[in-house]
């Protein structure tokens, strides 16, 4: 049972049982969220959307607790959704928008480290592609020069940043994704405007794998 | 001499020996193409911007010819730039826009292989972000259901588009890289308006690398 964090979620099994399927009650909605449809995202334990199938409609804080060690391939059908590499939504993090995801790879990003897991996940309820817009300022604190945007940026710095540094943020809607690298590589941080009241002042605050301010590209999720 | 591929193109050493600098001299310019500074981009042999350093204006069809074995770090001052896993344009692409990539992961894309190479490199002169344009098409060809676009799309299907492949491709301005996955990530496929004549009406012609037509995301260069 994924209910630790939120004590309203459940698991259902159901389906053919040569092929374990899961659904993830929801019971929780107005706490965690929802997507328009309940057959997204679908998770299978093995790459190539091989092995046990797992169908959720809200936020799963440890998959171990839904039978399966790890998820290795995802297909999103609707909704934008946000993967972590560990349990309860710490480390690495991984922005997934509708399309589908044959290994971890896909989804990673070309970290420096390779650790090739995916344990908790959860909607992005704010994701907002044409209402977008934050802030970005050079200091952390919102100190220093700031910048308004509503677009995606590819290289901060060929737009007119001055380096590869962001010292904190505000998002005023919907929700984005920094990446350490230009061209959206590397490290991803999501940002939304409804967790954190929008305000990321310093770069702890952009998920337990953050270890320094460098953003080089950077922009809105899409529902 | 990187020169075989474009006679008009040299190499020279310059700088302090310990430090073995190369300037490629741009005499080649109305065949490659040239971007506003002299001082792009900057290459290295070793990671986190160590080791001989490389500046180029233009075109380098094999670094070995350059005395270095491999690049390993990379600086981008200004315009965009096309990396090749092989030497003359051959093997993975690698976008590159302004800012800082201190090692292989930071612009490789995380791909199902790891090969850590990047042996030639070009500019890409059409590069625009703001005036890009370009039609898909559903197939090979120019044939079947065609979108004309000219936005970012970091889940095609959730713009629309039905399924996660696009038969062939027009592009009518600008330059664009097209990803295997949502999120701009996986395989890059460089497409551009001044190459090909801005048709790619089949994946053999998206690049040596290109073994499917999977294409879940897409969006323009930056300058």
């Amino acid at each position: 049972m994924c209910n630790d964090l939120f004590p309203g979620l459940g698991c259902a099994r159901t389906g053919d049982p040569a092929h374990w399927s899961w659904t993830i009650c929801n019971l929780c909605l107005s706490t965690l969220g929802t997507v328009p449809s309940i057959q997204s995202p679908c998770m299978y334990d093995q790459e190539n959307f091989q092995g046990k199938r797992l169908e959720f409609t809200s936020a799963c804080q440890n998959i171990m607790e839904c039978g399966v060690n790890n998820i290795r391939s995802v297909k999103v059908e609707c909704g934008a959704w946000a993967g972590y590499e560990h349990s309860s939504f710490c480390g690495q993090q991984f922005v997934l928008e509708r399309g589908e995801y044959p290994h971890w790879e896909s989804w990673s990003g070309s970290n420096a480290y390779h650790i090739e897991r995916m344990m908790s996940f959860r909607p992005i309820c704010s994701a907002n592609h044409k209402e977008s817009k934050m802030v970005l300022f050079e200091k952390e604190n919102f100190m220093g020069r700031q910048w308004e945007i509503n677009d995606d940026y590819p290289s901060l710095q060929a737009m007119g940043w001055g380096n590869n540094e962001i010292g904190s943020m505000q998002i005023q809607s919907g929700s984005w994704v920094c990446y350490q690298f230009p061209g959206y590589r590397g490290y991803q941080y999501i940002m939304e405007c409804d967790r954190h009241g929008g305000e990321y002042k310093h770069y702890r605050e952009w998920g337990s794998h953050a270890q320094s301010f460098q953003v080089q590209s950077l922009r809105r999720i899409q529902q």
